[in-house]
């Protein structure tokens, strides 16, 4: 299985009193297959995973398997810190169709989180999970992380294909490219540093950012595969900004406010996230305007 | 109510299964009971709290609740990152007999995580719950952290009781007591820096190393208390290695290993903790026997 | 030779112009000679060591050595980045009158400052010092450290007296005075953890708060010798905001300020630092008189 | 003047006893000369800068300038912590026939070395200085760093022409290429991401592992300008290992030894480095080694 091109990390949309709104993602989805996006990421970091309740998590699953257009593939975010529950979601997210699953380091007690006791944890899932497994280090988030030599002993294991690497250190993507086998998948969940990370040899990109501007995120990568640099790099700085600004600064109410301008349902986050001020939606909505006029003046 | 003493963290004991190991936790209360301790903090980050099910955490809330001599100060670790969900973990252990809620920042998105959010998802935990809260600060896992301008604030809401500051960050301390009216309860998670901290203002301890020296802990408090600086200096230098080597480094498979070695049940930790190696194990031995010598020499 | 009690880190005056105003430099040191400090440390970070050329911090060293009341230690600040001119520097320090050279570590090749490194450094400068050294750690500076087990090591040195620990980091404090010999002598240079430095062991402060407020340190010093722990700890509250505002925010240019409303000479700080905003001036203005507030009302 | 190409960040050769081997860099800029660099940069970081006196870096500044074949653009370090004094450094270069100022931020005093402060020293330095200047940004040295926007307004001044990036962070370079004007040349110091970042719209690189292989870093320069993609990214990776091992990890005592068997001068770093291990040193001749046979196997 080939995890080229984007994956949108997709949000999980809640009704205003905080309860899922399958219905809304389900709609989301239909208008995502449209798009030239390869998969769907479910429950990752843009997911909320760690405000959904379990049971709530295994019911996005089954709601996107049921929306995607066929032939998108599917990746669940499945790890926790307990190494336990990690395999007992990846095999449900299996059963519910899911093709790959995303697993996050463990993280809570950094101080033990050591190479050792990664390659133990991801070992250990690989071995009992029915589907392939991706490492995913996001050290924005976690506060660790995982380094080549790491990833070069697992993806020595069968069932560990790839790593999504969101770290955005291009020269961590690098040495993890150059230690791992071809076949070894490495995709990247930096949107600032996607093209450059594909010059590096990453695959394909996870990116928050391709929830609001899937085609543009898609165009970028088609525009570095058939080596169109000067598209490629036009397309690569339009991403700066929102990237900074909505994804990274505002975060997941920012993305889910600048979804519902683009048509989507974005709706409302999970408290404890507040609700953006008026301020912010401007700010939010300044941006997606000036990146309107780019595409116009370039197109 | 009176935050002031130690208050052990204690350990969730398991079975070499990895189940919960009810009987051994009961039993430890019991011998925990017999020494100077205030109380007990239950599913805080030593009880590997992110490690259990929601329907664990409660079966081992129940459990201490039940063997803990009356008298003793129950406080329950229910801080996650989603507010409903604290809200309602903390009005379980209120069901279930606790006094008192230690609720950790929330955290995994680090870049919203500002001080407004902190302020909005402390009032509304502290609002609907139906004991008192404790704030959580404990940047070492959380990698975020709340200062003192932000606890003082808090500190006017009625039902915010105090402050468990578990940074070591002796300044931070001082600041927050500084900061807070006389009735606003600090306790420090810092065992290196108990005395330090007791000096500035602070009421008591939440102390991992209390779990396997609770009367070493209780002495060194009295101590501080009656200003017998001499006394107290010694005790806190007798704890700077076990704390650092046992507590921080080795983490909660070492903390287990020094209980079993101390005559309470410590067992596994879970994965995705590894167990000890025999040279840690040794290294942990040590460390207790110098302790050990230590007492004796100075008794 | 003892090395208890207070020592300000004392600024060195330039005129408008930016030229060294030695007669200020003088009487400043006269004003100090009639608190109750242990003595000088001449040329440390507070001292714009880095600002001034090798020729002027001489002629400061030789204007404080003058002016200095006799009984007073004098501590240059003589280390930089190369080995052999930290030599060169403190053995002229020595010929000018210093009884004491504070070192701090080499620290801009932040990959190759390794305990090995810093060994090899501090024994050839103590080797070859006509005069005993202080380390002196400062990473809020450096960006590197120095941890127990080397200053352990180093401390069995013969011309290595001490150590001016300046982190603020009390369990650091505490783990250098439990490894190294009742002869060597800790200082630290944190005025917000100097009284929880004192009662882990610490036998003095170079605090530039001192600059400002020579005899209220020196109270606050006595206060902790006499276990008057509830006059120093009310001492230590009075320091947490002048330290952190003027001292470790606003920087040398607000010591300057405040020493100019103390009837010290301030005057400016040189370039790079800018002049205080009229606003930063109030600012420090307000904290001096809340000060003055403060110690009217406990007298 | 175009900053385009290569600049070796050239060492600065001692003898055994510590004193400048003026003869043996003349001889190493003589070889260089006879690659494609573009340039020399002298007396920068690589160049221990911060251990040599300032009448050593005039006379370095000279025997480069002497021996630089014509066409060579010279670009000498002299930024220092004071503004005048980095001023004062900056004619003196230029009166030795320097074309570029390349302008370290001030950095020691961390807490003041913000956005205003940095504006007001570059305007100065540049309004002062006889010849353009470049900012340069290398946080793991100085622990600071200036950000887009700021360098955004320092692009308005007519003689800053350009910055060096050095921290590797290509988000960070991206958001100055497109903050800037086209003029406004951006290089970088980063060897691991120097494709990345010339991808991104870099003009050049000033990349210490160019003292070692300046030939194969102006082959990967040259790749990527005619966007031969295949052929830069196998010359990148192979620059990844050297760069981590010998430049980061290790520092200048190897990039020293890597220039002796390569048949430059090289010759022992000044006190505090510590000369290599014989096992240090038989690392770097197997890592150069490698690069060899790679060299060979793609030839």
């Amino acid at each position: 299985m080939k995890l080229s091109g984007i994956f949108p990390p997709i949000t999980t949309p809640f009704h205003p009193d905080g309860s899922l709104a399958l219905e809304a993602l389900r709609s989301n989805v239909t208008m995502y297959n449209r798009t030239g996006i390869a998969g769907y990421v479910v429950t990752g970091s843009t997911g909320e995973s760690v405000l959904l309740k379990r049971a709530e998590s295994e019911q996005v699953w089954a709601a996107v398997a049921e929306a995607a257009a066929s032939g998108k593939i599917l990746i669940a975010g499945t790890g926790v810190d307990s190494t336990t529950e990690t395999i007992d979601r990846t095999n449900r997210a299996a059963e519910l169709g899911y093709h790959v699953a995303l697993v996050k380091t463990p993280y809570y007690y950094k101080g033990q989180m050591l190479p050792e006791l990664f390659a133990e944890h991801y070992t250990r899932v690989a071995d009992a999970a029915r589907i392939p497994i991706l490492i995913y280090n996001v050290p924005q988030f976690t506060g660790v992380s995982v380094e080549a030599p790491l990833v070069a002993r697992l993806a020595k294991h069968p069932n560990i294909m790839g790593i999504k690497e969101s770290s955005g250190v291009v020269q961590r993507v690098g040495e993890i490219i150059v230690a791992t086998p071809p076949q070894f998948q490495t995709l990247v969940g930096s949107a600032t540093t996607f093209l450059a990370s594909l010059v590096m040899g990453a695959v394909g990109g996870i990116l928050a950012v391709a929830d609001i501007f899937p085609a543009m995120c898609v165009e970028l990568f088609e525009a570095a595969r058939s080596s169109d640099m000067t598209r490629a790099r036009e397309l690569q700085y339009r991403l700066l900004e929102p990237t900074r600004t909505i994804v990274a600064r505002l975060g997941i109410p920012a993305i889910k406010h600048a979804m519902d301008q683009q048509g989507f349902y974005g709706g409302p986050a999970r408290a404890p996230f507040l609700p953006l001020t008026d301020a912010q939606k401007k700010e939010v909505e300044t941006i997606l305007a000036a990146s309107a006029r780019q595409v116009s003046v370039s197109a």
